[in-house]
């Protein structure tokens, strides 16, 4: 049976244009807040399949969206590496020993053996597919090496970056190390995210915007291409999204073999399908806190479908569903998103 | 005796390209240190116009800048608005009531009253101005109403903004209301700051990347032009630069009478000065990063002269200069912006 989320994401014509939301396996869900409380912490739900598996497809069911997400972290891949990952109530992700040498680094596990270590996250995959009706598409996940290195370097989330941007302009070999083992095991991670059973990958490159312009490719971009060559020569059939978040300065410069190119709320659409449409597919984007108001919902959803006009595109927020936005009003996103869209 | 920097603003041409670096007077001096451990507090050190004295004169002598800027915070106008600032130590600015209701907009103390408070500010500028050398200029600031408006709404800083996006999208006139109200404060904070004896207004809407594109205009940027107009029309020879950060995908929207456009670091400066180039001179746009590493400064002061060639341009950080920078460092930026640019 033809998925219509993996056919739109190949620019296949669809019946109509699919819609998924970024973190709708999330806690503006009554019945994830649940499951959520039973796991006891946000990693244990990351740890246990038939958990992870049950809150991510709790979004199909009750939300009504064409794609299911794997429910994890991006986290788990340093934690996995040997970086021992805490997630603080309300401080969010830490780790207590960041990276600071090229000792840090050649301790860190890699590859294939870290790879390995993540076998509940392909215990989840298989458990979901058995699940997933066979029309919806099943999406797997990755941060992009930078993102992850962020956490890596400064042990926790940052508004400046600083750490990371010392060792950028003053010792880039360092960056380079870190980044380089990171998408050695990204790759065998998706590679068996695959083999698992994802119809999709989505790789995240959420701290896209935390680097200048100039150094956005040598430090991030070439990166997430690298991974994305890799995965295409093995899998061509498997399409990827690319999503960095905040690049609307240098769309031109885009580059690579994916399928798909994920445009986050600060871009307008319009623009996005001027600089890449031709090349790329377009999911996106509107401002998640469009869903606080469904009057707002519906214009930004009737805005977005005049601008694609139902063809190489996707619905999707620009970022994560805010916790605070009712299930009622994220319904009727996605009832809107088929509306108007649906080929009569 | 005519000031380069103001001379810059307006687009004449001068005998080198003059710098600045936003939070020149900051935390990577010794000598600030100093004197923010002798007034106790930040907020102390705001209404101490000696001490403000001291601090912003520091980065003209110690580091060569060509203008100085008011020592000061965005914050002073809804504090003396009558919502009660309070800073707490690693925790950043904090509004205990914040404002919730159309009530709650009628009791804060609005226009000639509420500039009518901010006497400190005054007094300070009359202080520098007797003290700064008269081929310096002093630059007078305030936020702007929208980035001013997420600190009384939000009652903190915030990561997603979600209360005013509530109110944005689902009660919009509620928050026109709180702009107006701000707006009015603004102008009439400005003109006595420019009576006071300010050469140069710099208007900071620092959390311009909060807003999606489409309602940007709407609600910060119209409040801004307005600003400006008010003092244009007044004091046409001040100029006015407005510094909206992280604006790039929609630069050719920008619009309103003011001198200078500041270009913040993820904003290419080449992209700036396509867009806007012939209609405002572009303050910018080092990423502040850069200072860690002097063999990267001086190849981004060399990137930005080869595209600006000396001309309509004001050297800058693209945003606020970082605490653990050394002053060596921000030495060499300052240096090697008039090596670059001197004119033989």
């Amino acid at each position: 049976m033809s998925k219509i989320f993996v056919d739109a994401c190949f620019g296949k014509e669809t019946p109509y244009t699919p819609v998924w939301m970024m973190r709708q396996a999330g806690r503006y869900l009554p019945e994830y807040m649940k499951v959520r409380a039973e796991a006891g912490n946000f990693l244990n739900l990351c740890h246990n399949p038939k958990m992870a598996c049950e809150v991510t497809l709790q979004p199909v069911d009750i939300i009504g969206v064409d794609a299911a997400i794997l429910f994890s972290d991006i986290l788990v891949i340093p934690d996995e590496m040997g970086m021992d990952l805490e997630f603080v109530a309300g401080e969010g992700p830490k780790f207590n020993d960041p990276i600071k040498t090229e000792a840090d680094i050649d301790k860190l596990i890699g590859g294939e053996e870290a790879a390995s270590k993540l076998t509940y996250v392909y215990d989840t995959i298989k458990l979901i597919k058995k699940e997933l009706a066979e029309d919806k598409a099943l999406i797997g996940f990755t941060g992009a090496p930078w993102t992850l290195a962020t956490y890596m370097i400064e042990g926790e989330g940052t508004k400046t970056y600083n750490i990371c941007k010392k060792m950028m302009y003053s010792n880039p070999e360092l960056l380079h190390k870190i980044l380089a083992k990171v998408t050695e095991v990204v790759k065998l991670y998706m590679q068996k995210q695959i083999e698992a059973g994802i119809d999709v990958v989505q790789i995240f490159d959420s701290w896209a915007a935390a680097i200048e312009p100039s150094k956005y490719d040598e430090f991030s971009w070439k990166y997430m291409v690298e991974i994305a060559d890799y995965l295409k020569e093995k899998f061509p059939h498997i399409p990827i999204i690319m999503f960095p978040k905040g690049i609307p300065a240098f769309l031109d410069k885009v580059y690579g073999n994916f399928d798909v190119f994920g445009v986050d709320w600060s871009t307008p659409m319009a623009l996005a399908k001027e600089k890449l449409g031709d090349r790329y597919v377009l999911q996106g984007n509107m401002e998640p806190c469009r869903l606080y108001s469904k009057e707002e919902t519906t214009k930004c959803v009737e805005a977005l479908q005049n601008i694609m006009q139902g063809k190489r595109h996707i619905f999707n927020l620009g970022h994560g569903i805010l916790p605070d936005v009712s299930v009622e009003n994220a319904k009727h996103f996605i009832n809107e998103c088929h509306r108007v869209s649906k080929k009569s």
